[in-house]
């Protein structure tokens, strides 16, 4: 799937992703802009995207969907907010991990602490273990560097293998994900301009009349076409109850002349039209 | 928007829903059925399904989707896994309150308990206050609950007037949310064949081929009859990684031709292929 090594960006790009060292989208960040990236973790998905339309950081990295949760919507309705673009995407198995102090023994952990969506992939592990009390955190990574520096010996996180490396633990238990074919994928993002456009997909988000067949026709200019849609995807109008914005990526590059007459073609029965980019995949 | 006053249902039937006593849901449940019936309160979602499933309830009513939000993603899931099916839908305007012991005034207040949820709408108003706590909780009734029973008087909850009534509590401010194009849309299950199918809309979840034009073609089929979508949503299939189940909504009878014979024309494209109901408005 990975159709060039990395994106050339320059050294010491500062990086923006929500979650602390350790966390999935930093490794996605890796995977897309190489190792020689500064890393600039974030407490929210709105910091990521003001870091990187502010100046604080040159690209960011995000989460936009994952194969068994569905997408991450709250990042869908971020990118038509902020004058930034996907310049990249990649794909990352998330392998959960349980995770103590080195000291730690599995019989000694009574508390487990990570992010629900993470609790919840675990579901099945978790069932099997007993006397055990769960806790919501805000990050994976970040519940593993709480126990780190507090010093906890009776809790233990799932979070990625990356996490352990950097805050010095122990993987007392691996791949406890319930599902294995659980992947997420990440988009690259920089501000407008600043990356040349293009690669095999094109995101795009569009407004319709409401309308019989509205849906229909705006699809068949890319059916008339022959380009492949991999995601659909609506989202309501703040303020317009039971209108929608559609997102949807293609199998086609912007700069190829049948993606460009396509989007022309879809601009004539929109009421709103925005490329939020075209990327390769990493 | 309404068809008809209510759904003809037994008296005392005993209705599902999730949350505590004066729960949005609770609201919409007397709306579709009538004020002569049983209210069953669950924890989860999974517990008004497995409920109704199960005959521990006759009937049952979730939140399906809100106009600022989006798709309750979760009760698509747990609708095609289980053998139910939507015989109503109503609409219901969400208004938060803050919500106190009737003792309280507003500048004793120091932690706002609701739903994460609730707390989003209410952003606005919760960033006047100072020197205030918010904390998260599992119900926007729940959270009246709790401080009724637990008699604090520095504590204020965000929640529905219906609440405030059922625990005997007092409205601190009214309308506290930011957006009032705030609508929440709900739909009444029951077990397959207790209830006669048909109404002004019609929900039916499929999935399709991976190959282009595939999502085209199947759209065609309402298009070429002129029915109207109201609604489109896509989520992931479990350990298909990138497939994904269509959610439509069909603003068409399923006792119709038209309906009818689109339906059988659909099926002819699709891999697997599901009514979830087809019911009136109320």
């Amino acid at each position: 799937m990975r159709t060039r090594l990395v994106l050339r960006v320059k050294a010491h790009a500062r990086v923006a992703f929500q979650g602390e060292l350790g966390a999935f989208s930093q490794r996605a960040g890796t995977r897309i802009f190489g190792p020689d990236i500064d890393a600039l973790p974030c407490v929210t998905f709105d910091d990521v995207f003001d870091g990187v339309t502010d100046g604080k950081a040159d690209l960011g990295v995000i989460p936009i969907e994952n194969s068994l949760a569905g997408s991450i919507y709250q990042n869908f309705d971020l990118l038509v907010r902020h004058p930034l673009e996907a310049i990249a995407e990649t794909y990352i198995r998330i392998e959960h991990h349980l995770i103590a102090h080195p000291s730690s023994r599995m019989g000694q952990i009574r508390t487990i602490y990570s992010h629900p969506a993470a609790l919840a992939q675990c579901r099945r592990f978790l069932r099997r273990l007993k006397h055990i009390e769960e806790r919501s955190f805000y990050d994976t990574a970040g519940s593993v560097k709480h126990i780190r520096e507090s010093g906890l010996r009776d809790a233990a996180a799932i979070a990625s293998a990356d996490a352990a490396k950097i805050y010095g633990m122990k993987i007392l238990r691996r791949g406890i994900e319930d599902n294995r074919e659980n992947y997420t994928r990440f988009l690259g993002l920089a501000r407008k301009g600043v990356f040349a456009q293009g690669g095999a997909k094109t995101t795009v988000v569009f407004g319709l009349r409401n309308e019989p067949g509205a849906l229909f026709k705006a699809l068949s200019v890319f059916a008339l076409r022959n380009i492949d849609l991999t995601k659909l995807e609506s989202r309501p109008i703040h303020g317009k109850p039971w209108e929608y914005l559609f997102y949807l990526d293609l199998r086609s590059d912007l700069n190829s002349r049948e993606c460009r007459n396509a989007l022309r073609h879809l601009r004539e029965m929109t009421l709103y039209f925005k490329v939020l980019g075209s990327y390769p995949t990493f």
